[in-house]
Formats: structure tokens, sequence, C-alpha cells
């Protein structure tokens, strides 16, 4: 075991004012360093967005329980490249964690997520990653019993060697801590969501649009995330960045479709 | 097979004035009734964001070779529901085409392209999709030696039961139509982007930061899009919207990790 501190980079998608990065930070700053690059203002369903067309800013914000702390005018995802490369700098990050989300990132919601792509990020430059989301979406949410979940969670990951680059989508049912039944590992439930625009007219007469829907749940499976949640379990995916449908590509193959 | 004419809905990332989204109208109008909904603006690298918390314009377009074009001021994926919900209302569309991307969506850059995540968008929706993109980022691309390809791909899935819900991401390499050994079918290669900020100051002495990097190709495999490109193949990787990493669950139910 290495006695060096581990450095443990925090982010979010509710951006740097919210509750949610507040509360994790207190849960994780016993474990080591803590370093927080969160976005200046809400970016929820960001998805895996990155800034390309624009420069960034990055803002140093007051400590977080005595964490370094920087806003940055991006995305989830910039964040945690500004994390790695401009302030962590030579050091290596050992965990990147995420959230706390206000509101679940399970099912589909996974792709949409700011939290869990930043998580997916972290994954992607070889650091150990977890994303926390509560299903709780006020501001006023109270994340006081996820603190023995963060810290399950974050002492496995840590207890791992790093070439175990796991990458968890940690969902947790809004109830009390003695109600939980436990820790369910899971399968992404899936499910979509059907949305509606409500149109409204501005003072002009234009019309303008708000997104708005409903989510369709498609599976029956009782190994799925939203399935552990229904039953007060806290749900773990783990997560990964290959979008290849391997089972697509057998079936495509033996029709020899395209290859020419 | 049905007589009814196809209904096509035709997105991009480039914005509704890019020549790729041009180009890919005029290739698939051959094939039905089509519909172009592409942002006002260029959304590169917004991969599956959404727009949430701020309402949505969506304006009449000129009509793009014949066919009824709207530009939308969201992303990629609001593109793909103003489609599905707004404009072809109670209609069903009967196939997604993405792009054409001036620029590769090969390897991990598919989880950062604004045009495949409005593909996995319509998929989500029970769409067969395509995003379709070439090697060659610049304005003035020439797309002439694409057209056959759209032809084959879209063709393809025409042909194809509805049920039969592919999800393709198509790349094709920037050299002349005889230059090409054919279609392959691929798996997404392993990479990553290994980031760079270049810092300036502005004119007031503040910093700002511009996002760059370059392209870590982690994978040796000739069954990837990353090799097929660069074989002068077109690389078609079925794609999918889960991002459960099984193999993780296997290991970590093994391990009884969580369990409680």
């Amino acid at each position: 075991m290495d006695e060096k501190k581990p450095l443990i980079l925090v982010v979010n998608d509710d951006g740097i004012t919210a509750p949610g990065i507040n509360a994790l930070v207190s849960f994780v700053k016993g474990f080591g360093e803590v370093i927080v690059v969160a976005p200046d203002k809400a970016q929820s369903g960001m998805g895996h967005a990155i800034t390309m067309n624009r420069p960034l800013r990055l803002n140093k914000f007051d400590n977080i329980h005595g964490a370094e702390a920087y806003s940055c005018s991006g995305t989830p995802v910039d964040c945690i490249k500004f994390g790695t490369k401009v302030i962590a700098k030579n050091r290596k990050i050992d965990l990147v964690v995420s959230g706390i989300n206000h509101g679940l990132n399970s099912s589909i919601n996974v792709i949409y997520s700011g939290t869990m792509s930043a998580a997916v990020e972290g994954a992607l430059e070889g650091v150990p990653s977890i994303g926390f989301s509560l299903d709780n979406h006020s501001f006023d949410a109270d994340f006081s019993a996820c603190e023995h979940i963060v810290h399950t969670v974050v002492q496995f990951l840590l207890d791992k060697p790093r070439e175990k680059r796991y990458c968890l989508n940690v969902n947790i049912p809004n109830v009390r801590k003695e109600e939980l039944n436990g820790i369910k590992i899971c399968r992404q439930a899936k499910a979509y969501w059907n949305e509606r625009f409500v149109e409204r007219r501005d003072p002009f007469g234009e019309p303008y649009y708000w997104l708005t829907g409903d989510f369709i749940y498609l599976d029956e499976g009782e190994d799925t995330d939203v399935w552990a949640l229904k039953n007060n379990y806290v749900s773990v995916v783990p997560t990964k960045s290959d979008l290849t449908d391997y089972n697509a590509i057998t079936t495509l193959k033996d029709g020899k479709e395209f290859v020419q």
C-alpha cells in the first residue's frame, strides 16, 4: 500500500455551488487530498459535450471544506480535462468522483448525464471513476444518508490496483439509511424518454419551446438499476466508453451485408 | 414492400449551412420524402447534450434540394426530438441520417460526436439510424465520392424490417471512389485524446484557455474502424446506447464486492 495520500478530483454537473458537490467533498476529504473543478453554472443534460469552438475560463473558487476549488466556464467533461491537465499538472489523479447529482442517472439517463460523462472521461484518462446520484431533484436534497455509501464505494476503488479501471455509476434511493437494503451490481435498464415540446409565445409573438417528457421503462429484468432502486438498493452499474454493438457485428457479418 | 415513400429525417452537428448536410440531402432525396432539422450554428463536440435549462427556437429554413428544412437553436439530439415530435408529428420517421460530418467520428470520437449522438437518439426512438462522416475537416471538403456509399448503406437499412434497429457509425476515407477497397464491419478502436490547454491573455490581462490535444491510438487490432480507414475501407460500426460493462459485472459479482 502506497503511503502517499491519494489525490482525488471532485467534479459535478449541477455547478460548483450545488449542495450535492459540497456534500461529496465533505464525504471524501478524509481519504486524501481533494481538488474540486466544477462548472460555474448548471450543466445538466450536457452529456459528453466538450468545448472546442470557444475559449474557456477557469477561476479560483473559495475552498470547499478546505479543498482547493476552481470553477470552469465549460462542461463537466471540460472540468475533468482542466483538473487532470492544468490543476494536477504532473501529479497523477488517483480517483475521480462526480456528483452527488441532484436526481438519478440510472438507465438511459447515463448517456445524457454530465455527471456520468465526467466519470467516463476520467476512466478514459486511466483514472478509476465514480458518479454518484441521489433520487432527489430538489436543491434542498438531504445528502446525509449518502455518506456511508460514498465511503464504501470510494474505499473499494482505492483498495483496488490502479489497472482495475472501473468506472461506476452509483445511484442512491432517497430513503433513510436504515431503510436501505444494500448495494447491488446491476446492468443499465432499457428505457427511453418520450419527449414533448411545450410551445409558448414570447412578448413579440414568436414561438419558443420547452423540452419535456416522460420516462418510458421497457425492462422487466430484476438485474437492472431501475429494479434495484425501486427495491431500496443502491445500484452500481460498471460503465464503459465502447459503444460497439458486438451482437450486431456478428449478425451483419453472418449476412455478409456490406463486405465487398 | 410498403408502397408508401419512406420518410427520412436528416440532421447534422456542423449546422444547417454546412456543405456536408447539403450533400447528404442530395444523396438521399431519391429514396423518399426528406425533412431536415439541423442546428442553427456549429455544434461539434456536443456529444449527447440536450437542452433542458432554456427554451429552444425552431425556424423555417430555405428548402434544401427541395426538402422541407428547419434550423434549431439547440443541440443535434434536440434536432432529432424536434424532427420526430414537432415536424413529423403523427407520421413515423423511417430512417434518420446524420452528417455528412466534416471530419471522422471513428474510435473514441463517437462519444464526443454530435453527429453520432443524433443517430443514437434516433435509434432510441426506434428509428434505424446512420451517422456519416468524411475524413476531411475542411469547409470545402469534396463529398462527391460519398454518394455511392450513402446509397449502399441507406438502401441496406431501408430493405431491413423495421425491428432491425441498427444504428450505424459510417466513416469514409477521403480518397477517390476507385481507391476505395470496400466497406468493412468493425468495432470501435480503443483510443483516447491527450489534451493540452493553450493559455492566452485577453486584452484585460486575464487568462483564457483553448482545449486542444493529440489522438492516442491504443489498438493494434485489424478489426477496428481505425484500421479499416487507414487501409482505404469505409468503416461501419454498429452502435448502441447501453454503456454497461458486462465483463466488469461478472468480475464484481465474483468478488461479491458490494453485495451486502
